[in-house]
């Protein structure tokens, strides 16, 4: 077992990930707890540019093909980005990790779960299991209202205009994951304020994170 | 089973494939027999970005992030050219195919046999399977030094400049692929000249194909 902790933020658009991603990592920056953030797809050079593929072009990619991009990129990530990382007793924070994959492709995509499984088991291997995983859930009118209030309405990409039945799909996907991982994953109602959102982020946080370094 | 014929040629740098590729098309065309040749990684725009990924970058990527990508640009190969060809009827002839990974990323790289069978097999499916499929066999020095006279040694990229130790376990890794699979794989001796070997290559194609047609 690595000395580090490896927590993800998983969840549908507008579901306030990115928010409390960001209080989560000023959080550990004032107590100087070593920490990373990064986005999946992305973080790499190779997750930059698969990243532009799968989010930007027209290319009306199958689930299975989108699974291959973002295992990876994903794999990139792994070797060169969270390993190293949890190596050295860091807290890695991801903004997306291979739940979504679960969701999004399986649960929403054409792709069988056996192989999602599968395909996610190669990819990930030994030692980059998170220790923790925030489920935001939020229904499909919430999610897109908060984006709109937050002026993305330009930058919706791909993923986001696919629409409402898309939308619950992945949303029914995540919650079947979550039923499944109970001890992993918190699922945290995303409709709530910031701020309680955030309180109930830092508890959990603080519990997980103890327990593995006093383990 | 669908009513085309796919044929793969297979082999190390320098073994002759694109020779004996152009030659078959040449013949095919003759023929009045409809034919697409298509090269992996390639042929499709997705193909085409994670080529360039592949062959001409310095990221230095590891034989499981390889493999991942080979396959998304497999899968989107498959889907979009390999499949609509072989139902139309049409003769598909690939330069490489997943006999490629199994040699690069298997044999000669650190992926587990095992784990490439399974992820070859998710991303290949149903109905993509080679009806014949040419491994042109030659030795490191021979396979250089064609290269070398075809003046293509600026153009060596990250594969070929890892020399003969790599070379030569690409090399074991087909032969054991093809005798795995006797009944699809041909070996054919890349060293002896080119209208010997396209003899070789006509004889065996029409066998095959005729085979098939009467099947």
């Amino acid at each position: 077992m690595n000395k580090g902790f490896l927590v993800t933020f998983e969840g549908g658009e507008g579901c306030g990930k990115t928010t409390q991603i960001k209080k989560l990592a000023k959080l550990l920056q004032q107590r100087n707890i070593e920490y990373i953030v990064a986005k999946e797809p992305g973080a790499t050079e190779l997750g930059e540019e698969i990243r532009n593929i799968l989010l930007h072009t027209n290319l009306d990619l199958s689930a299975k093909t989108e699974l291959l991009l973002f295992c990876a990129s994903r794999s990139r990530l792994i070797e060169k980005v969270v390993l190293p990382a949890l190596e050295t007793g860091k807290v890695v924070i991801l903004d997306r990790y291979y739940d979504s994959t679960t969701a999004y492709e399986g649960y929403a995509g054409e792709v069988k779960l056996k192989d999602v499984e599968t395909i996610l088991k190669f990819t990930i291997g030994q030692g980059a299991q998170p220790d923790l995983t925030y489920l935001f859930d939020l229904d499909y009118e919430a999610g897109i209202e908060r984006k709109l209030t937050d002026h993305q309405l330009e930058n919706l990409d791909r993923f986001e205009t696919k629409g409402k039945g898309y939308f619950e799909k992945v949303r029914h996907g995540y919650l079947e994951i979550a039923k499944k991982n109970k001890k992993r994953i918190v699922v945290v109602d995303a409709s709530k304020s910031i701020e309680d959102v955030y309180e109930e982020v830092v508890k959990v946080f603080d519990e997980r994170y103890a327990k593995k370094q006093n383990s």
